[in-house]
């Protein structure tokens, strides 16, 4: 019997993608979440917003399931569900309840829907919708029968955001199921403050055996390390492990838990509350502290004391210590964790100030350098950081380090790692 | 005569891409090194280190130039040369310059050169060979010839830094010169505070001549607008699309230029000085409003209000106004706006607060309802916006709505647009 070249293959869709304008992201991302079950797509192709061309790429990929993304949108240049829909040999039809959807979404927002507004409601005819609860662009599933047997092709968005939703409730279940995959055995470790260097000389120094496969990421501020094996991980590996990385040193061994839920789940049980006091972060902490649902349980706010006078008027930062130390300093940043607390009345007071480039630095203060402070009921201590990169990551380094400090903090942890200057 | 479907492809090979290990960055470099050139590729395929379907690939792709990255080096997978030597109906054979440039590096290394290593020696016969100034394996360029005329398969290594380096040197001359790279003319708008749609519609109402390319690009949380033609852009096109799409909302017309430097630039030339208070957002205003090197001369910083008391305490917020009207409301953006300047001695305060969600939606006040307060020393204004959407969307989506309030006020624009809810 005829069969299929390929079970599984992605057509990315996009002027923007060709054009150079946009790095295609979304290809890794579906490769990754298949990878969990040991699956990958055999091809991946990107074409252009041309409905021959989208034709011709569904021909080729011959696959018995096609994860398409991108072109779902309202302009006119989304032409994916007309490609679709030629390449099964069925008609557009309108899709009622998508159709309601947006016009409640027009109403809502007290719009009238255009026609190109209205045609995300259409669908190749016979298809299944597959709702879209992070945008506006319903995606559908196409089953399509030969004499090669069925085969699927899945239309999503090619908003990473929408995209990476769909894929979780609708793609991965059908491909999995059909594939007969089962997830490899795997255990994380989520990392802040050493260097991906450090963590893979300090893992290869145990001598794992071969069958467990050792996976490095940089995820920027994190490490993420993944074992991966067909048998069972043995618990006396995986402590050899964390043993070899430092108990303090591991945020999570969740690869769905990051610095920030952490920090959030810790406040939140223990019931502190927090405030920040921010230089050259200007609110990055805050706001990573905020990113949560439910944060306003323990952030109380606090100061972005970006100029020196906000430092002395709202944290009462001393002059003579701004003076003596300069604005970097860990004396200034001890005063500021003292005043966010003071100012706002929370328990916890937590302070960033530092030189984040690509001006300011000095012989003693290069650019990267900062001072994390952390004042509690039980006292007050500053640290010193340094992080030399480009401005926007010593400034996420930075409010890492003080979510970190935090972190260590609420577990009685050493407040830092003996390398502190990350990567 | 027949001729090939495309003029130029790029085929990506590696196992490393297709499980998800590794960013393919080279095709979005490939692209945007031919878009310097007003050229793109129709298509671009990823396959894994599999000889067949690296063949299939380039039967597929059919284009009269193909660029092919990846699968060159010394390793058993590294299959691409076998691939295309047999796609061009070729041998492979020992190239002797290359041979003797693999025997010094190893003798220079004091290492013997394993039948793997000499491996990247061989080229398909006839091929002309690409040196590589920054590693071991060569590339090379194959000319088939057929009834559709020449065909050109430039094989690069996968290494960024080496492909890089040989794409300026050895392809772009050729492909260039070849395809008669006529400029294209281009203009780009970067739009804020219009859902995509709207912009598309309005565009396309005005009706420009069909040589006139119009894309779209959803880039949250701005839209970007990019018009192409083969001819000059004729000045009255280029008008007609702005008064289309509104004057005030054009955040700039310089797609490197988005609203963060936009603002950052006005407040330099302005000589302002800002500050802001920020409740549902956390930090997020002031993080975007410190992103910019130099952001110090205006910034002074400002106040995270999350909680009531710190809002009642540093920004002097009326306890009477929190129980009349609710932290969400216009009368409390106002105050803490006015907060911001008084405490800070900035001119000009910006405030947020709304609600981000999941919870905390109420029918008067959805999810995604927020109000932005711009105090200056001519008066004090809020605006209510609503945005519906996940929290990540509605706090990125009310920062940047506060920095288009303070764009327009520095501008002497309408405070907001008509349709101020987004997309």
């Amino acid at each position: 019997m005829a069969s299929y070249t390929y079970p599984l293959a992605v057509l990315i869709t996009g002027a923007e993608v060709l054009d150079g304008r946009v790095l295609d992201t979304n290809s890794q991302y579906i490769a990754q979440q298949l990878s969990l079950y040991d699956l990958q797509p055999s091809v991946m192709l990107k074409v252009g917003d041309d409905i021959d061309d989208i034709c011709r790429a569904l021909e080729f990929l011959d696959a018995e399931m096609i994860i398409v993304s991108g072109g779902l949108g309202p302009t006119t240049d989304d032409l994916t569900r007309d490609a679709i829909a030629r390449f099964a040999g069925v008609e557009l039809v309108r899709h009622e309840e998508s159709a309601q959807r947006l016009e409640e979404y027009a109403r809502s927002r007290k719009r009238t829907l255009s026609v190109n507004n209205m045609r995300q409601a259409f669908v190749p005819a016979g298809s299944e919708v597959l709702a879209n609860t992070r945008g506006t662009a319903p995606g559908f599933l196409v089953r399509r029968n030969d004499v090669r047997g069925e085969q699927l092709i899945f239309a999503l968005p090619g908003v990473p955001a929408e995209l990476r939703a769909m894929l979780a409730t609708y793609v991965l279940p059908q491909v999995t199921a059909r594939l007969g995959a089962t997830a490899l055995f795997r255990h994380s470790f989520r990392i802040f403050g050493l260097p991906e260097a450090e963590v893979g000389l300090r893992i290869e120094r145990i001598g794992l055996p071969p069958q467990i496969l050792v996976s490095y990421r940089a995820a920027m501020p994190e490490i993420h390390v993944v074992l991966k094996s067909a048998i069972t991980l043995d618990e006396a590996h995986i402590e050899a492990v964390r043993r070899a990385i430092g108990l303090d040193n591991i945020v999570s061994e969740d690869i769905e838990r990051g610095l920030e839920q952490v920090v959030h789940e810790l406040a939140l049980r223990q019931k502190v509350t927090v405030a920040v006091a921010e230089s050259c972060t200007g609110g990055l902490l805050g706001s990573f502290l905020s990113s949560q649902p439910g944060s306003s349980a323990y952030l109380q706010g606090g100061v972005i004391s970006y100029s020196n006078e906000v430092k002395q008027k709202l944290l009462r930062v001393e002059r003579a210590s701004l003076e003596a130390h300069g604005a970097v300093s860990e004396q200034v940043a001890i005063e500021m964790a003292t005043g966010a607390r003071i100012c706002t009345g929370a328990q916890i007071g937590l302070s960033i100030t530092g030189v984040a480039g690509p001006d300011g630095g000095s012989e003693a203060k290069p650019v990267g350098t900062f001072y994390i402070g952390i004042a509690t009921p039980q006292g007050t201590q500053a640290f010193r950081f340094f992080f030399p990169s480009f401005r926007a990551r010593v400034r996420t380094f930075a409010a890492y380090s003080a979510l970190d400090v935090l972190r260590r903090a609420l577990l009685g942890l050493p407040l830092r790692n003996e390398t502190p200057d990350g990567r």
